[in-house]
């Protein structure tokens, strides 16, 4: 991932690498704490799983985790949120015109990073199966974001939407991220099939877990105080549940919350009562196992090797119950 | 072009038909002003010059408009315009936030319109070639941007860095339409490389003329008031050009005009002024003159038929003197 942010000169590449949390604001080299590499460690796992050579994996994976970074750049821009990972964020150090042009830039070098896929010897049509699949669950996570920011403020987005909403903006690029490692690792396709099935359900996972923290995580572990998505009126599992199942006054004054221009600390403790009271949290939880549960059938359909099984449920375990 | 947006549903993309001229705010047809289509034109006219079978090139053509559209999108969210062709920009109506999605949407379906080279036929290696060529430019052209923004304020901006700036926000796409209908069409390097040349003095022809309407262009014909340009501060060969000749007195004024918040119709005039002086028309009429005969002459050097030449040549002759 590194030689692809080194190789080229200019300020916007320093930018990009501090964003990576390579460096810190004045370009100098820092260990700091970055993303959890989901998405490659995903991909890269997947391709040994089914058999394959992890290493043709590599340009996917990278490509898979600039676009996720290319996506936060421009989220924070949307969401005007100041810090990330316990660091300002790239708009809040050089303002919204340049995040906005090093986010498209970041992109680009997603775009590049696929080049090496043909160098390393992979097959032609599966290279470029590759490409279609990163295409695609990129369409979908854009189409995702954008019914993300129409729906926000509307306190009648149903379930079924929300799901919907989601499973493009986030689990489009999840299951991407194993789909292609999948492809690239072997031709059997029942084995795709079932790391298919599997990166659909991780996607939920992620997703209802964050929305979970976002609500009832403790700030010391998420760097968000509790309520932080009720804060902001973010679309989230909690609060589309509470709408719909709430009841009477109880419903009313969630309404009437959400309709105001600014949340309270005691309208957040007034949500999370209503919440409470809705059952929010179980129907959450419960989701969540549902999808973890499916996640690992999938798992056990593809008939891998002990010890890759035994890695992919650490990760599921860990997207589960993750705190941060 | 069409066939790319109409095949999805959902609002994201009534906002790009509305974007691409077809559409009104309400999604309803209408047929308006729309761009030049300039990129597309010069992609088929050329693969057609070459010897080649115009069609072939119709994926790299619609890519590289839809690419340009992407780009308008998020210049206007950055120099916050609310107007362009005559109409309210993407921002202006549905806001910035869905106004970034929108476009990055639109650069991802500009990725998909290239599914569409192998269709056709196409050689793999050369459609290869073409995807890379699109998004070599595309990251030229991202990083002309990121200088633009980062040279904005600046009153000390060189010539040759300006020149290298817009070699690269504006000159790589042009560049890039002549070069992949260049290559879809011809195997032979003396064509291609002729090509090459055509296109990189064509982008400096495109941007110069810009300049100098945004300088001095007549408002009924361009829709911006004289010195639009010098009002907003944009980077500009004008104003490049001014700074670095202008002595003394005028030097100083100039500076102290560009040093303020806000610059009045009084300080537009005294900037024109000094630019007269300066000899800044003269000098970026030689220049984009040179640049024009440049074109001409790489053209000749490409032995193409007489009636293909004759048409490029209008083309040329059209940038020169374009008054909108």
């Amino acid at each position: 991932m590194r030689s692809h942010l080194y190789h080229r000169e200019g300020i916007a590449y320093d930018v990009l690498r501090y964003n990576m949390g390579w460096v810190d604001v004045d370009a100098k080299p820092i260990a700091s704490r970055t993303g959890k590499a989901l998405r490659p460690t995903l991909c890269l796992l997947t391709c040994e799983a089914v058999g394959g050579d992890p290493a043709l994996a590599i340009p996917g994976a990278v490509s898979v985790e600039f676009i996720h970074n290319f996506s936060l750049v421009h989220d924070d821009i949307q969401d005007q949120d100041e810090v990330r990972w316990g660091r300002p964020t790239v708009w809040s150090i050089w303002g919204k015109p340049k995040a906005l042009v090093a986010g498209n830039l970041l992109r680009a070098v997603a775009d590049q990073a696929l080049w090496n896929l043909d160098k390393q010897g992979l097959d032609y049509t599966v290279a470029t199966k590759v490409v279609h699949l990163l295409t695609e669950s990129y369409l979908s996570m854009i189409e995702g974001q954008y019914l993300d920011v129409a729906y926000e403020g509307h306190s009648d987005t149903e379930l079924a939407e929300y799901l919907d909403m989601i499973s493009r903006k986030t689990g489009a690029l999840i299951r991407c991220s194993v789909n292609i490692g999948a492809v690239i690792g072997t031709k059997d396709t029942v084995r795709i099939k079932a790391f298919q099935n599997f990166g659909r359900s991780l996607g939920y996972v992620f997703q209802i877990r964050d929305d979970m923290l976002g609500t009832w995580g403790e700030e010391k572990k998420t760097g968000k105080p509790v309520g932080s998505d009720i804060r902001r009126k973010k679309n989230s599992l909690p609060i589309v549940h509470a709408m719909a199942q709430s009841k009477g006054t109880q419903q009313h004054q969630l309404k009437s919350i959400y309709a105001k221009n600014e949340i309270s600390g005691q309208d957040v403790v007034d949500v999370l009562d209503i919440m409470a009271t809705a059952g929010s949290q179980e129907y959450a939880e419960n989701l969540l196992q549902e999808h973890g549960s499916m996640a690992m059938e999938a798992i056990d359909n593809a008939d891998i090797a002990p010890t890759t099984k035994h890695e992919i449920s650490q990760i599921v375990e860990f997207l589960l119950i993750r705190e941060y």
